[in-house]
């Protein structure tokens, strides 16, 4: 995709939007100290690519809990005296491009409760396939609600069972609930981390000296220094007090489904997730999208950033060289005045840019990882043209994409998916490539290297493994 | 006292701490008007000297409800573009001035709740003598606590009574809470109105060309063009909506007992509170004065701007010449720079300053409101020796404050009130004044035109008629 | 008048807009302190009324000067953190309302320049009235002007004489300019005050303990703590370095030409200038009008706060009780909610309120300032007859305002000035008064006990003292 | 380099510091239409990486110049409602990171001025080597200086010759500017852009459909949809007004002196300056340095992202595989909570990660554009190491670079190059690898396909083609 990250802050344009990170850690450290808030801040903007609507940390010293949260990125919410104001040796933190709930601080996370047992706080990635059924339940116990967020009905659940000592409870939480979920929950003395029975979204554990950490991506574990430890397994759940680590297995499955497109976009490269490196991953689809598609053209180049890896995979078997044929503009605003309608048939190129030296009277092969509507596809191909590009041949590293994601990704509704409403040949001719190429089915899992069990690839195959909700909370 | 309300905002001096406003309204308009806001709007503006440290509105078009709210003045947190955004018939705001609950804006009101019957937005003035309590009660069933506020608390009752129809519901939290509670509710099709059985804190009722308006006090109906219809009375439930307004008295009690601090200090001279209007109360306050203590003197002047109103009463009973010696400056700024401690000793004088052309060689009485610490009185004495004035006389237009007060005003700590640790000859020296003269009790019931048993003069008395909470939560 | 300079910030109606304030303190202090800083910050808040559109605060440690200015009102431009960056013994600072020159902050004061010998940074109160032919004559030697200020013309000026000494140098150039002025100018080792021939901009002298400070007005010397020394001459230059305080008598005008609207309107009631105190002056002025006008009547009430000493002159020689009839909102945002035209009939009253319980039923005499447009005394009139007062009359503590102002001061155009335009008779009609009385030209020398020919009263006489420039610059 | 230039705003670590980009536009246009403005803003954008400090833009509209500039991105300087203040047909921007003049809005460009002839504004790239001499001249004839950049003595030196038709003036300036510029120049109707005599600086000339464009980079041009023309020519002179464009070549030099760091760090790898497209060229030092340095290795990895060009050509000639074996987080926020000592001996890794997937036990050619200090390549060293990296060979797709540069860059003080105070191999040493290999001097010539006397490399040879200023002017 065109469309990096980077830029989903612009919010202008169609793109998968990334769903949140999450970061936990407990320390052995004394309550007056701030590096728990600190090595999270670092974690979370290590995450950052997973959300940059909003950002927040809740820290305990042991007896209470504090919390700073704000919309915008982490290095806007947090200035050196919010982390001065955070001291305790457990934090736990988030990024947040809502899902479900609208865009506003109070939906904003961590979410900290008061209840029958003190203090607790909760941050989550993904989303319930049962909220409204829970709400409703709860509502008729006398429940409130304050936000639209799966979190809080979570921490409503929790409450239901506040007899119960917190690992008990949390069972019967997990039981509860039903979708895809990473959940990181601070007490005042302790840390849990909890993943679904299928894995659907990710989790993984990290040693940083002796402390642990819980963390939604591997790369957040190398920025603060620590060792992934390995990955929190499905229905999971993993409890650190000051007594260490435990593991209680609650929940179990047939199979797993570990999302894919973490794999194809949203993860960063330097991430291992569930045992396999994203870059790894992603060299690996574009090799196998070169045995697939054999073409007859002078360089490869990628749609930066997400395009890079796969472009080189193919490079590398295809033979052809790889060129930087399209340049992006690394400075994106969070607002942006917009271009008059002559200014866009003029060609303004904000955000990239084809390079002629690099691309004049050749045939290109330009690698993206998806296509989601084909608007910006088409602008690409036509930009390469402009350049001089003699043909322009488009290999995507990934399937189709058809079905929305229901599993805590805002993807485009489904009849906005090009690939949904027309045919691959009537895409090739919207975005006026000379050929379109998508990889396999097969040959995506085949560059997984494993089982096409392992993966919820719904986006794909309409095969939801987790079912669907059939009405959604309105707000 | 020295620091109004304006002054508060610096947060930097002893003083009266304003607790705070409501306000709602219920149009006969389109719900795409978006009059409701804005009439809220210029209602908290015109009760910004009850909260100057959050606002908020929120609107209901009949379907769902709105909210926008922050932490600073009214004009600081709405702009026009958010009161476009809240389109709808009915409104409520808030301004606060926490009395429990932290500075945040998590804690800024009005709060808005799903339940089971739909949504709910609260405001509230006052404090519950026992949240602790009921959070306790609350909690065991279930229930979580995202704020520290006693409004989190009555939604929450409200929902464990959602089987009931809402003004049962109502009614049977009426018999659960105790305290001085002002409440302003609306749900998606009504506006409530609810004050606590003795009437210790403010609300009435007004009329706007037809439509019905609840506030905290008179002139806020004043300022968006609105006439009195009355006050809402102790233990009645005001419901208004599209049938137009009804009546509910659920609790009744022997006697009533109305905020006397509201005609000493904190109201608007404008408002007309429970049939007195304030200015007036203070004029008397000022007479009753001029009668308990005769002086000798050569001018009157206050302590502006709260003691001008007795001022000008003390003097028109003794015939002695109403004079400004003592100017404030108009410009406050929301923080502020430091003087050293030199420039102290210089006498900085930032807020107020003496006019040596009209006290010099002259023997002055001041008249001021209360005095709580008695340090800034104490430095005005100063001032205004420093500028000639042969003698300083000061009289106050309230009885010594001696106690806390348990219903919504952030007084100082009892052990830090002057007269609850000095004589009134110690409190004399203390300031530097050549006489001191309190109004006696009597003769501030006397000058409110009523039996004393209409009024809560806990501050005064400690005579606490709604009773104390033993212990207070602590967070 | 209604609106006081706090609302001045609001822009939204016809009033008088205050033009600027300097202030100046040469300390005896080492280099490094920020006392000179904070002084001059103390200084220019308690000057703040006289412009809130700009604040600017330049500091000299001996070797070099440094500057922070911006946008709005002192307390917002400068932070702690601002003061402890200016460091340095001599200091200057400057509020300001534009008069000449938009809105921007290239406009906002000090300037500093480099020139030959050295650094100066100037600010200015006033108004040139011969800016154009200057600015034509030193562009053709080669200047160049990156504002529209006065200040920058007199900074060039000074530059063309660097070859002189200092004070030469700044003699020739009160030789060159033209009009009312009020400078505070400092090099890296001294602080030079000049007065315009005529004195119409006040300046005054004070001392702190031993340092020099110059002020627009006595009331910012209180407020540090410093006592007044004189005002400086008409004509004079005042030059402080470590050698002490000289005086330089330059340019000699056979009559002095104070602004009698600075006693009027413009100055604080607490300032002393050129030997009359304004507080006194207005209490004057109503005294004066109820020997001229003698009226049936119940209660005087002021226009808050600027009609209030008249007011209350005017009680004490008529003998009419005065009363607080209109009530001031004291939160005045930057900006500001536009109420709809319904609103506005139903008589939305944001600012000023009228209170029943004073004015019902009474004859009142209401004392303003001065009217500019009339806009606004209609609308006064009209709230306090919607109070039940049975009759209104405005008696005004100045003369007709005729003539628009060349000096400083930016009223509104002539053909805006309702007293320009209507009879008295009219204007009564306009303001829907029973009747209208002015202060006599004759009267109002008289309250300010001294000879007519000590001011300048052009907005009343049109006879303007130092001339008027014919073409203004453009932009 | 490790620290591409988003990561110039930080501020916090040793790297060049990109000078300053210029962009004007002169279109056959309404002067109500806001387009010029909309394509500066659009041009800018593309020059970010040139300045981060400040941005501004002015226009005109025929008759006379406004102006829009503040501290910060581009995209935080201007919201759509300043580019609907700027409406006019011609118009020049500017994005600033300091090289004179401090860190102040003042300083912030263009600049724009009143002199005899109108208004002026004023854009420059670059550093003059006389600004002292001309600035105490300048004085001399009374010219005095409100900041300290080059671009406002450039200005007072066009007001000395206003007598001057225009091109004359500019065409006398020319004679007495020495060093590097590349200034654009608006006047009522006209746009100018004027180069040094030897080019150092770039400029270039575009054209959208029919209207006339000067930038520093062609990039700017592709952004906007315009065409390149050509470069100016060093010592040429542009003028464009409706008449259309003419050239006046005033000054001769006998040889041009590119700066070539424009080629190796500073220019947009898509922007092609002085016929030599910067990609192209960065590959080309890649391809030289595999012929000049022969490493056994298994892959090639680059330092991104100004690394990543030459790693690929130095991939491709020695047919080692280019791996993404170093991932930068994008998110570089303004302003950045610091790690611990102790984090950051653990290695915390906010800016750049090494991805063991890709570097164990593999031996590793990194490659970079510079060496500055050297201690930003000894972290990334290590941490490839920690990655499992079985050997790290650093090689240098420039010459050590020795000097510094006083032609508008900022770069570190001489004795702060490490390559000025340490040998090669002390540095390999120093920074850990296995191996360091610089680009010869030859080969970076070659690589250019160039004479080396067309280029500035001075950084490397000290051998500085339009001297050295023997003072620098010091505030």
């Amino acid at each position: 995709m065109f469309f990096d990250q980077s830029e989903m802050v612009s919010g202008t344009d169609s793109k998968w939007k990334d769903e949140c990170g999450v970061f936990g850690i407990f320390m052995n450290k004394p309550p007056a100290s701030t590096d728990a808030a600190r090595n999270t801040f670092y974690g979370l903007y290590a995450l950052q690519h997973r959300g940059q609507e909003s950002a927040g940390i809740a820290v305990s010293d042991g007896d209470s809990i504090k919390l700073h949260k704000g919309m915008g990125l982490v290095s806007d919410v947090f200035k050196t005296r919010h982390i001065d104001e955070l001291p305790g040796h457990i934090a736990i933190g988030h990024v947040r491009y809502s899902t479900t709930g609208g865009s506003a601080v109070v939906n904003a996370q961590p979410l900290v409760f008061h209840y029958l047992n003190g203090m607790v706080a909760l941050t989550h990635n993904g989303n319930l396939t049962n909220t409204l059924e829970l709400r409703k339940r709860l509502a008729t116990y006398g429940s409130v609600f304050q936000t639209t967020t799966d979190t809080e009905v979570i921490a409503n659940l929790l409450a239901r069972y506040s007899q119960d000592k917190m690992e008990d409870a949390l069972a019967k939480c997990m039981i509860d609930i039903k979708g895809a979920f990473a959940l990181i929950i601070m007490t005042e003395d302790r840390l849990v981390g909890v993943r679904d029975q299928m894995g659907i979204r990710p989790l993984c554990i990290g040693n940083l000296n002796g402390d642990f950490i819980l963390a939604s991506e591997s790369a957040a574990l190398d920025t603060v220094g620590a060792k992934l430890v390995r990955d929190v397994k499905p229905g999971e759940i993993i409890v650190i007090d000051k007594e260490g680590m435990r593991s209680l297995q609650v929940v179990h499955s047939p199979r797993q489904a570990h999302c894919i497109f973490e794999y194809i976009y949203f993860a960063r490269p330097d991430s291992t997730l569930d045992g396999i490196n994203v870059n790894r991953a992603r060299r690996e689809l574009g090799k196998q999208l070169a045995r697939e598609c054999k073409i007859e053209a002078d360089i490869v180049i990628a749609v930066p950033d997400s395009g890079t890896a796969a472009a080189l995979g193919y490079s590398e078997t295809s033979g052809l060289p790889f060129e930087e044929g399209l340049m992006k503009n690394r400075y994106i605003g969070r607002t942006f005045i917009q271009p008059t309608q002559q200014m866009r048939e003029l060609g303004v190129r904000l955000k990239l840019n084809a390079v002629p030296e690099v691309v004049a009277g050749k045939r290109v092969v330009m690698v993206d990882d998806s296509i989601v509507r084909g608007t910006t596809s088409k602008k690409i191909v036509q930009m390469l043209r402009n350049a001089g590009a003699a043909e322009v041949h488009m290999v995507v590293a990934s399937p189709p994409t058809k079905f929305s994601c229901y599993y805590g990704i805002d993807t485009s509704r489904q009849e906005e998916l090009i690939a949904n409403i027309m045919s691959n040949e009537q895409i090739k001719e919207f975005i006026g490539a000379d050929s379109l190429h998508y990889i396999s089915m097969e040959g995506m899992f085949a560059a997984l290297k494993n089982d096409a069990d392992n993966y919820c690839a719904a986006c794909f195959s309409g095969k939801y493994p987790a079912g669907i909700e059939a009405t959604r909370i309105n707000n």
